[in-house]
């Protein structure tokens, strides 16, 4: 969409979509005081039926105070797909897990490239995650619960280097949690 | 909704919403053969601006075949709220992970529970989850960027014993890749 010179922010403030100096100012706050680092974000859920399962995530603690900026919550619902007897109407856990990844490195990446200044065109991005069902089943204890491997494909349109964009992904938090937990391949191309 | 004993499954058959019949049918397959254990989760991702970007969860490979029983795909949201320069219009990355662990917790207990034979008649739960921003800004080498702890509490309406529903909660695959990278304290109550 295009807008009114009047209505443009000032150049570089804006890259990526992302408000530099909001979060140069965010970074700034949490130097002068480390309690603005501390953030605890929070959800409830109650079971429905079977497989189905809702998530209301509302409130969340952020620079030294309940944030209460959120009119409403998010519902997010579970089910399981038919082969595991659910009805199919939503994701299932470990699919929602594999979302969680892909958002995580994806606003990450587009996070720090803005702050230094690097521009990204697109990004596109695909997972997989093996999952033996002799884990939740309790078939095998050789066998763990959740994914053995997930792999990551990652495309982006930038000028950048490959290698300079996997550095700014690895600052991901849901990166972090799931491969320090297992084996996780990543693999990002520029074009 | 009532319906006519006509219409109703044998005594037995469905417990928690659950059909045993089915889940013990995949379980005696994997019992035959372990192949049918082998099963992939996937998700694809788009960018779309700033905070913003969204999955496509659809296919998936399980019972030794791909599966193409979902006619369209899932398409699930991230933003970030508004003190992360996002516009708050999704939960975020780190919020669905909580998300995922609520569910898979919810979903393995009622699962296990109604392949026992074990009533449960409600499930609610809240989770808490801590992270230190120093994490993802790379503000400290110390300090991991991702959740630091998770907490979760668990309150079930069954006859069931805290323990024995216990036992069945931590056979989910969520629980386990999260409790293998950071501590999660877990704290399960019946009324």
């Amino acid at each position: 969409m295009k807008t009114s010179a009047q209505e443009l922010k000032p150049t570089g403030h804006v890259i990526n979509g992302v408000n530099v100096e909001d979060v140069i100012g965010l970074i700034d706050d949490i130097g002068r005081n480390i309690k603005y680092a501390k953030t605890q974000f929070r959800a409830r859920n109650s079971w429905v039926n079977g497989g189905v399962n809702q998530s209301e995530v509302k409130g969340f603690y952020a620079c030294c105070q309940e944030d209460n900026s959120r009119n409403k919550a998010f519902e997010l619902r579970n089910d399981e797909p038919l082969f595991l007897a659910g009805e199919d109407k939503a994701p299932n856990p470990v699919e929602y897990v594999l979302h969680a990844l892909a958002g995580c490195l994806t606003t990450t990446m587009v996070y720090h490239a803005a702050v230094q200044g690097i521009e990204i065109e697109a990004v596109e991005s695909s997972y997989e995650g093996d999952l033996d069902l002799r884990g939740i089943f309790g078939l095998s204890e050789e066998v763990r619960k959740g994914y053995n491997k997930v792999r990551v494909k990652m495309r982006v349109k930038s000028k950048a280097s490959a290698e300079e964009l996997t550095t700014l992904a690895m600052f991901s938090p849901v990166y972090d949690i799931i491969s320090k937990s297992l084996p996780v391949s990543f693999i990002l191309e520029t074009h």
